[in-house]
């Protein structure tokens, strides 16, 4: 499995992949499930993926190739779209097509080559998007009522994303929250694991402003991780119990 | 869907379930998941459910029927059972013969039927035990190194069960630990909803020490839920961001 997070801010993007993939629990190996496509002070997008490795891989592979051939329209070039929803389209389809043709060759059924997408950028003039695609290609959006979209093993880091992320939220401090988000996951569940890819763009800078790999012995994050639960276990033992009967 | 969640501590055990069923997101429903059996000073048993409401009711009325009838015996009957084991065994095959009707009945795959329990509670002079039943009737037990047992939405509580109980945690501070974990579940998951039941069996006190609805407004579940959460966000404010690039 997997645990990505993207969060859509009044100041910029914050996203967040762990890098732990698995056939079974006895063939786990990493990697990388955050792209970056750049053409700085153009253009900026990031993908994030859920799912199976295969479909992923294909997915990433055309639409890498397509984006590096300076040929490609936007029929197939990411860089050649026009908007972020035109992009979103594009991937979508990708996806589509690749799913289609795994599940057709490969006799799995659609469940396990299902795979999702994170898409996040900002085009030259146009807004700061995000958003997830569904295996099927079709996608949704974050908006301010819901600034954050997480695909994978989602269920152990939303607690402390609905308590703590608002479309005001700073990117530092969106950036850590989407830290202790995937803190416990990792925590809790042996398919998500570390490193973690992290990546911020800022709005309107049309670049990655922040690119960051954290192995998984990174002194800065596990300083985080064990502060965040002697945090944790201070502020339960400042809770009331319930009055006795 | 639902959450409960038991916990077996050196002082005995703590358990809590929601109320919340639902066919669909427009068709929702209060249903007590929470069934005691106790003979005080003599024997104390608590069963938790999560899954099909039918196969859940029918599965407890006839325990319940059992249980009541004075001739039934430690085939038919948990309070004639001599043992947990024998008591978790019987629950099973209740269980397992109940799936398997409604199965063959309703044409519905063995997944929208499947049912898992959470049996706790002890016997004169037998130890305190906590079993998690399968719908097929098979069942794993709690121990020293895995306190707690979850069945239904588990992900979203489990992080706070992680940092926080061990073995030796005393029952009040257990208890505040699965109301919030129920509370982080609650929020995150409009499937698991209030009123919730707490039960807590002391040790060798072969009787329910503790038993407690929480109604949808309980100011002190409430009072709770709102310390708990400003505890969270001040504990956020206290994590240091890893260093810029």
């Amino acid at each position: 499995m997997t645990y990505c997070v993207g969060l859509l801010l009044g100041d910029g993007i914050v996203c967040l992949s762990d890098t732990r993939t698995n056939a079974g629990v006895d063939n786990i190996a990493t990697f990388r499930k955050t792209y970056r496509f750049e053409r700085p002070g153009e253009q900026v997008m990031t993908i994030m993926a859920a799912g199976s490795l295969s479909v992923t891989q294909t997915t990433l592979a055309r639409l890498t190739e397509a984006a590096e051939d300076p040929e490609a329209g936007p029929d197939r070039s990411i860089f050649a779209t026009a908007s972020m929803l035109e992009a979103a389209e594009l991937v979508g389809r990708t996806l589509a097509e690749v799913t289609h043709e795994v599940t057709d060759r490969t006799d799995v059924g659609a469940q396990s080559a299902a795979t999702t997408l994170i898409l996040a950028g900002q085009k030259a003039g146009r807004a700061l998007r995000l958003f997830l695609i569904y295996p099927q290609g079709n996608f949704i959006e974050a908006t301010e009522d819901t600034p954050y979209l997480q695909i994978g093993e989602h269920k152990y880091g939303k607690p402390i994303l609905d308590r703590v992320i608002r479309p005001d939220t700073s990117l530092r401090d969106a950036e850590t929250a989407v830290l202790l988000s995937m803190d416990s996951t990792v925590r809790s569940n042996l398919s998500v694991g570390l490193p973690l890819d992290l990546t911020v763009i800022e709005r309107d800078a049309l670049r990655i402003t922040r690119a960051r790999r954290i192995e998984a012995e990174d002194a800065d994050f596990e300083a985080m991780s064990r502060a965040w639960s002697a945090a944790l276990r201070d502020a339960f033992t400042q809770i009331a119990a319930l009055p006795g009967d």
